[in-house]
């Protein structure tokens, strides 16, 4: 079975499409072919979302599901004619939340992925350079980050760092583990002042191995002998360092970001 | 007016924050002091939640708001025991959906930000890699590029790549306008064959040079009369190329990526 799904905004589509996709997820026996309607934010953007959805009625011969985040109720009014399933992202809370606070919610263009906050919005791009620019531990000073991982090369932590300071404006900084700090067992003294900040990642070898050798094949760097030998002494340094560990074979860096601020007791929030 | 907001999942928490952000927003008059409480899959971890927001509740005597993903019943059902108000957030969808697809959800863990599909996962980690490596305009081979933007130094190019490199998985390049294109007011020749990808970036005069006052103090670079004179030979140019130009002065990396992609046609789901 195949449907057809409209996220549509009046801002970015951000909240519509991550509410829907995890709604459509849990229907694991359907296929979604889904497609992103943002910014419809005036008359004439809205009757052009309304022909584009009947034409996907008019061509499937099923009513498409329209996953709805538009505030102004003439312009969803608008979308409804469509005949589409419509599904109002936020009608269900809005009544719940103006009884409980005692007050209105103010109608407005949906702002939430909108640079409204410049103070905040300035300090995530500048951890996302903190994040460039502290990714190799090479002359890195790691007084202002907030969260260091550790582990070897390859292991995931360039992602994740990135995702942290994108979305929740992290200061998160790498250091990879040198053949130095293998062969010691021990983390360089220049993070010891850092260890609370300190988070290990750890994979299995053989995702390793692939992982490396699709960037230098044939490499004794991507063997998965030289991958083992690696993983399992940096295992053995973040056992007797004490760090918290997460394994990134099976983790998304959703999940892992996720797992790191909460373990870390970091409380920023996502934009 | 403070209201003390709980984010509640199974999984890592961004659809519950997502959401509920985009609903707290609509309420400007309360100040709402939010947390995160991710991975919430088992009676321990629920109890150890309700605990907190007891907590929360007994201290402010206001009962807290948890907006709620957790999709096994019994977990949530014991979240409810706090006394909190409760929002669920897919309940209101699961029934109309039910009956439009015919046939129930599974009901499990929700993995909607999880490691589910490795190739789409591996897609996406390769699009960041490369806008890492596709950054500075220098040596780089823009064949594989899906998107290209095209601006002066510190318009903001870095942040919106990998943002769409991270979230949408698209394969996103830079190309830093030289002093010999401005001066030419012409793009190099080795980027005509990917004009269909280009997008121009822009920025309003007062704010690059703050930025670049940021980076490099004092310096000729970062001087106002400089950075006019570069973003108007840049407009000049976007404009003779005829390419798509977005002004990123008062836009989120959020607005600019979705508004590039609508604009390019991309169609590649957000993660």
């Amino acid at each position: 079975m195949r449907r057809t799904v409209f996220f549509v905004s009046d801002g970015t589509g951000i909240t519509a499409e991550t509410i829907g996709h995890s709604v459509l997820t849990q229907f694991e026996n359907v296929q979604f072919d889904t497609y992103r309607l943002p910014f419809v934010d005036d008359i004439d953007k809205a009757r052009l979302a309304t022909d584009r959805i009947n034409r996907a009625y008019a061509t499937s011969g099923l009513r498409p599901i329209v996953v709805n985040t538009v505030i102004d109720p003439d312009l969803s009014a608008l979308l409804g004619e469509s005949g589409a399933l419509m599904l109002d992202v936020f009608a269900p809370f809005i009544g719940p939340l103006e009884a409980e606070l005692g007050t209105p919610r103010s109608p407005r263009v949906n702002r939430a992925h909108g640079l409204t906050d410049f103070a905040e919005y300035e300090a995530r791009i500048n951890a996302t350079n903190y994040a460039l620019t502290h990714d190799d531990g090479i002359d890195v000073k790691y007084d202002d980050a907030e969260v260091i991982l550790v582990g070897v090369s390859r292991v995931g932590k360039t992602p994740t760092c990135l995702y942290m300071a994108l979305h929740y404006g992290v200061k998160a900084a790498n250091y990879p583990l040198t053949e130095d700090d293998l062969e010691k067992i021990e983390l360089p003294a220049r993070l010891r002042p850092f260890r609370d900040r300190l988070y290990g990642l750890t994979i299995d070898a053989t995702r390793l191995a692939q992982v490396r050798e699709a960037r230098r094949p044939g490499s004794r760097y991507a063997k998965l002998e030289q991958c083992r030998y690696e993983l399992d002494l940096a295992d053995k340094l973040f056992r007797r360092e004490g760090l918290p560990v997460q394994n990134t074979t099976a983790t998304s860096i959703e999940e892992m970001a996720s797992k790191i601020l909460s373990r870390l007791g970091i409380e920023k929030h996502l934009f």
